[in-house]
């Protein structure tokens, strides 16, 4: 079975990591949201491609859910003493990676390249791929008319803007990456890892091209609310704002058209109604990942669930 | 009396030091080169800028002649990991400042306003002023046809590459910085410091504005030769590759319609003569810095000289 995950950031990060430990780099491969990068300090970054990648890399600090472990601060700290801005952490491993990655595209190498290049250093098997070579940029629209970047609203305004909507700017102009959409074209389940549907996953999807791919072919979404709460990130408070109540079927609701598997957590069971209803295939069980055996408990139960959907489909 | 110093690296920071430690704010000044500035990992360096600031700050690292003390490698030993290039060491504290000052050049700030800021954080009350707010880059044409940026030729090649000229590339388009323009014309006596010549000097001269200023202003330089040796740096190799024996009356002559007064070394008597025959004066003294007591007492001794030179001279 081969099997293509598109990810955000941490909780898809986790979901990821498991299914790497069950598959081979041949049969699994990941497409991230870059929809988050941005330039800070004239650094270009990738928070939820460096968060993928740090992760199957063992390096991610389980802690943050951010950065590396282990990590030294003396550039992050300097600079603030030097009066630059310290709404951003950085730290002086994962500067490395930005110092580099900025170079190397400054040079006209492609997003996708120079990952793969950090991901073998990393000993990183799986292809982790950026959605796009081209700059997709999440913008929020707040209901006081405000537009933020991304990182701007999620990390220097703490998620505390009302969001009214989300534009995906540069989007239409994107393209996939060639052997991103090759991989998925080849796959046989398309798994929505428990990232946030709107900033995570809706990016990913605005980029002409992975819809398309989709049509006709298996796609399990996991959710990423376990009673009406988000396990990390703000994807419930960004529902409640749109007017819509968080919960497992509002998930489901979202990708609606394009899912034939969800599986969502035991403790929203009353859900379960509406979902099937939806003529969408349920899986219940616990989502929450702790450590590394709950990552690979998720995955496999993910894995034969998708098997089971593949068997009834042939 | 107020006075201007013009100057490059090391040698030339250790007599802005012992100026600075005599002399308040308003009565002195430095010019420094900002040829050998180069982008590195697409950060932009200015070295020598930094090694007088560091100097002035009481930070530069005493053993290597460049960056900081007491200093960490985290960024750049992880940078060399992921494949990125390890020639030019780059330590985490000396990073916040190419990292800030690369941010704020994008933001369109002027170097001369970046360094104002930097010096205010590094507690240095004494002006430093680049050259120029427009870039001006030293290449280094080698006898075998190859043309080098500084660093390439300084750091990368270790000197080796035998130079045949000098390229002040951007020189005829820069301007000087305003202040330090202004600066210097008000300044009662000019320090060269020293610095290379060549490749330290050469390149402030080479930006229109500066050596007109000079015209009929007393100019003192100090050899940065002790017995035809440069007491760091390429100088002395460079006068023998141009087919010049490396010596104290090769730098006089070097400077030679611009000099009023020549401070040299005591073991380099031999050459008083030739120099007093060109009408410069001569001071000999002891110009080996070994600490800041060494820099302050030849500092003095410039101070004193200048002194003597300018009330001959009305």
């Amino acid at each position: 079975m081969k099997l293509t995950a598109l990810a955000g950031g941490v909780g898809g990060a986790k979901l990821v990591d498991g299914l790497a430990a069950l598959l081979p780099p041949e049969a699994f491969c990941v497409i991230v949201n870059t929809g988050d990068d941005f330039e800070h300090l004239s650094l270009k970054i990738s928070p939820d491609l460096d968060t993928v990648c740090y992760t199957l890399a063992g390096m991610a600090n389980p802690e943050t859910g951010w950065g590396i472990k282990n990590e030294t601060w003396q550039v992050y700290k300097t600079i603030a003493q030097l009066g630059g801005p310290d709404w951003f952490r950085l730290g002086d491993t994962d500067l490395a990676t930005h110092i580099m990655r900025t170079a190397l595209l400054c040079e006209g190498e492609p997003l996708s390249a120079i990952t793969q290049n950090f991901c073998q250093e990393w000993g990183v098997s799986h292809r982790v791929f950026p959605m796009s070579d081209h700059p997709v940029r999440t913008m929020v629209h707040t209901n006081e008319g405000k537009v933020l970047g991304f990182q701007e609203y999620f990390v220097q305004h703490a998620c505390e803007p009302v969001v009214s909507r989300f534009e995906f700017k540069g989007a239409d102009e994107a393209k996939p990456v060639d052997d991103a959409l090759r991989r998925l074209n080849e796959s046989d389940l398309v798994v929505f890892a428990p990232s946030n549907p709107w900033v995570s996953i809706d990016p990913i999807l605005a980029v002409p091209g992975y819809r398309e791919s989709l049509r006709g072919k298996p796609v399990i979404a996991i959710s990423p609310l376990i009673e009406g709460r988000a396990l990390k990130g703000p994807a419930a408070k960004m529902y409640r704002e749109l007017g819509i109540r968080p919960s497992a079927s509002a998930i489901a609701e979202h990708y609606h058209d394009l899912l034939t598997g969800f599986v969502f957590d035991e403790r929203d069971r009353g859900e379960l109604e509406k979902i099937e209803r939806w003529r969408i295939i349920p899986l219940l069980t616990d989502i929450f990942m702790e450590d590394k055996q709950d990552r690979i408990r998720l995955a496999r139960e993910v894995l034969s669930f998708g098997q089971t959907i593949l068997s009834r489909s042939h």
